[in-house]
């Protein structure tokens, strides 16, 4: 949903394929609407529901002979169940490939970097109750000045490196308070988490993501 | 056609597209089939013609509602016009795009870091005659084990590490040879000519394109 985001996802899905020519890649078609109403917004401030939008795309990708929908977007998960059913399309869960690796990683507490919306549904919370793995975040006002900016300055394509010292920082304080391990559990944060990566353990959702469809598709 | 080619395509297209959130961004479709045939095999080696696919996939993104038709790959542009005529679609040149920004650079001469397709074409030669550029290539031995290599390496997702030292020699023959700048002709090259940009003046073909696109669709 955020293109930058699309972008990285796709590269990782190639990087994720075990190909030696193009002609050994995945099959792919890539729906990015960036006009689909802002996903946190809609469920937290009450802002127009994607959903309408994500089926339409959904059925678009279908008709282009899509037999696999994934969306790369943690916080758009919210919306999937009802999107997928709507469209008939098998989907994968983002959000659960991303929870298993950490329970495969042994964590019993992982820390999650995540957007309002993702918070507020509590996507990462269900999946942990699933795996065993408690989750903290940060404070409310480390969420919105550290975690908050630095997601809208990568949506801007702005400044990558206070973007990426934002998101070491808000890592720090979930490290502080006892994370065993942190996920970057939206999809933009991956561009900018380098130096948190090279600081601690993180679990990227946009490669286990990657990951989980070439497993799927048993590439 | 490339997967990572079209990766690193769609993330150009968004940097160089002047947004400040998602919902700023443009809407793009992209139909990425690896099992179109091997342009290169198709032009040098008599293989089998990637334009049915081309066309066939060129007409799936006319039916998603694409209006503007882009292909992030140099060699296919040897096909272009045929599949952009048989889909009823408008098409941006990327070579044509590359070498406008080659001429402005004020360059006399340039060195082609291309597939052996794309020179066999001489796809850059009649963009040069255009825009009074006069291009020059590696020798074949050079073209053959240093610029097919590294693509080769790309398209496997293989050591990137020597990808870009074997584009870095190839590209010191043509510095060598009276090249003014280098054009990174083949759209898997950008992904390993951090050191060759680094020694050299080096105009990447995908970046133009992106550029080429945002003019085109006037953001």
């Amino acid at each position: 949903m955020g293109p930058l985001a699309t972008a990285r996802f796709y590269e990782a899905l190639v990087r994720a394929t075990p190909a030696h020519s193009d002609q050994e890649h995945i099959r792919t078609v890539i729906w990015s609407d960036p006009a689909i109403p802002d996903r946190t917004a809609a469920i937290v401030d009450g802002g127009p529901s994607p959903v309408p939008a994500m089926i339409a795309g959904a059925q678009r990708l279908r008709r282009m002979g899509a037999e696999l929908l994934v969306t790369p977007c943690n916080t758009a998960h919210h919306f999937l169940p009802v999107v997928a059913r709507a469209a008939r399309m098998r989907t994968i869960d983002m959000i659960d490939a991303t929870m298993a690796q950490a329970s495969k990683a042994g964590a019993a507490r992982v820390g999650i970097l995540a957007t309002r919306g993702t918070r507020a549904a509590r996507l990462y919370d269900a999946a942990g109750v699933r795996y065993g793995v408690r989750t903290i975040y940060p404070d409310v006002a480390t969420q919105h000045r550290f975690v908050d900016r630095a997601i809208s300055l990568v949506k801007q394509a702005d400044d990558r490196a206070l973007a990426g010292r934002l998101l070491s920082g808000a890592g720090a304080t979930l490290c502080g308070a006892g994370a065993d391990l942190l996920i970057t559990a939206c999809t933009e944060l991956p561009l900018v988490s380098g130096d948190l990566a090279r600081a601690t353990t993180v679990i990227d959702s946009v490669d286990c993501l990657a990951a989980a469809c070439v497993s799927a598709l048993r590439c």
